[in-house]
């Protein structure tokens, strides 16, 4: 089959690919219904993460199960499923003390970016449907396998509750998602952090209240404006820079809590100046597969609409276009049609 | 009046100064039932804090009102108080979220270490008694205002629960009153890292089910084989060194909290590891107030016994000795009878 290979940075290349098999009695393989590209999947695009060589990518994924392991006991050929980004047996210590990211047996799921995939661990890592979902849903099913996932955990992890001042650090899908999740956590006031003008909107479509478009001190100084000096009871960073990470700390109010899922690149702490700022903080991979059953369902009752942060479809064999497009900002997130 | 000044690192002496008075309308001036030094006393003493001159000492504090300022409403001559080593209004939004130790109007109490001290913000920082109690709760009651309420915000923070498994780094006084902590919110286990057996048998009378003795990698395997490889639920970090610090993380599952209260010298996180590490962590100074009214009941209900953490009594005008015995470690806390 042909597939995405990264070679290096701004090299991604659709090309012919062994087909993936079984490798061990518990995986399977899926045929792709849809799958996209991720913010992530950019820092080794720009050449900010080391590249160990040519890397299949691709960790969204849905599908129809074409094929199971001997060792595969609830996952069937035939059935639409979605899976985590993150691979886990949901069965270890970690897994059901609700961080699937951490397990035991974990490891991230790559090559999703094609026509089939193999996923590793397929009765802890796959949740599938009833029924096989209408085309319609396909994308909105596609976005619970990380983009909304991971807006819902940093939404989680900030505590997020009936009634909370939220605050969202960055426009991008995650952080758009993080809107999304925060309004269904019943947030009564939502301030996305947002320059652009069609992310505004998308922003205020998915349930933002107040839109600040400053940023650093001048966007710290609106958000205290905005919660008359306090700052947030919750903040979620979705960039993972040092100067998001410090405009997160700043707009939290004192014993606050931070969700930060912007993968940290050159972000250090102080450790005296974080004790004494006093916030809350949890971050990390989102361990997706403990919101994954709410979320398809949520989706499947037409009660969100995640899919709607992809501006963007192209064909699975145009998928360079898509690194293109998301890497210049001309797209929030690229679905890729299989 | 004589009292307990700093001139700078090992440098305290017991000596004449002002009377304390009312400097404005919201104080309260007491009399020290009793007085203690503190842990984090001990970083000028050693050097490890920049001194700006000669400084009065002393924050942990119970005894009665003398003269309130025409402001004070709820505080009257006569009553018996403990108040927190952080002044605060307990009004502001700080305060009424529970964070008092960063109240609007807040600051750090000092001058304590005398016969008599000035307490700014006397109705929101004092808590009294409804009767005057007996002499032999003094030191119970001395230690709720800051060594008991420090070691119950690091297990509040670190999301202490009925059933908890919980490792307390560090064997000092906040340590040690981590454990109890701990016991008073229905932890299972409580593992108590101690190398010193005064302080291990301390620790077992607070309610430690386990001593850890080794520290760095082997402290850390040792929890690890204590939690059947998975880590604690809890840890309450209660030193504040690199080292502490990265046991505490090490010692922490995956999506287990730590609650950091010992002041962080020279400590720093990288953004990127600290990810995913994975740990939810909240420091920061005590917002003791919160705790007092309750704190305060278990001590006078005969519930516990925090002031069994004073290890040495020394009459306030050996205050120096008191320093030196703590320094040396030949004191775990040391006790100053006014």
């Amino acid at each position: 089959m042909r597939a995405t290979v990264m070679h290096g940075p701004r090299d991604v290349r659709f090309e012919e690919v062994p087909d993936p098999k079984i490798l061990k009695p518990t995986d399977a393989i899926i045929k792709l219904a849809a799958t996209c590209i991720c913010g992530s999947d950019l820092w080794p695009y720009r050449g900010l993460q080391s590249n160990d060589g040519p890397a299949h990518m691709g960790h969204e994924y849905c599908g129809v199960v074409v094929e199971v392991g001997r060792e595969v006991r609830t996952i069937r050929p035939g059935q639409f499923v979605v899976g985590s980004f993150c691979i886990s047996d949901n069965t270890c210590p970690h897994c059901t003390y609700g961080f699937q990211s951490s397990c035991i047996q974990g490891e991230f799921m790559s090559g999703a970016q094609a026509p089939y995939a193999r996923v590793p661990l397929a009765d802890g890592t796959l949740v599938a449907t009833a029924e096989m979902p209408s085309a319609d849903l396909i994308a909105h099913l596609l976005a619970t396998s990380d983009v909304l996932g991971t807006g819902w955990y940093a939404a989680d992890a900030a505590g997020v509750r009936e009634g909370s001042t939220v605050v969202v650090v960055g426009d991008g899908a995650v952080g758009l998602m993080g809107v999304l999740a925060a309004r269904e956590m019943g947030a009564e006031r939502i301030i996305a952090m947002s320059r652009h003008e069609p992310r505004q909107k998308l922003a205020l479509a998915f349930g933002a209240t107040d839109i600040v478009a400053q940023r650093g001190a001048e966007g710290v100084e609106r958000i205290k404006e905005l919660t008359r000096g306090v700052g947030a009871d919750s903040v979620l960073e979705c960039v993972g820079t040092q100067e998001s990470m410090s405009q997160a700390m700043e707009c939290t109010r004192p014993g606050g809590s931070i969700g930060y899922v912007g993968v940290p690149h050159g972000v250090t702490f102080d450790g005296q100046a974080m004790f004494f700022q006093q916030r809350r903080m949890l971050g990390g991979p989102a361990p997706v597969r403990r919101f994954l059953p709410d979320l398809m369902n949520r989706v499947l009752t037409g009660k969100i609409e995640p899919g709607k942060v992809f501006d963007q479809t192209l064909p699975l064999d145009q998928v360079a276009e898509g690194y293109r497009a998301m890497d210049e900002r001309r797209a929030i997130k690229t679905m890729l049609a299989v």
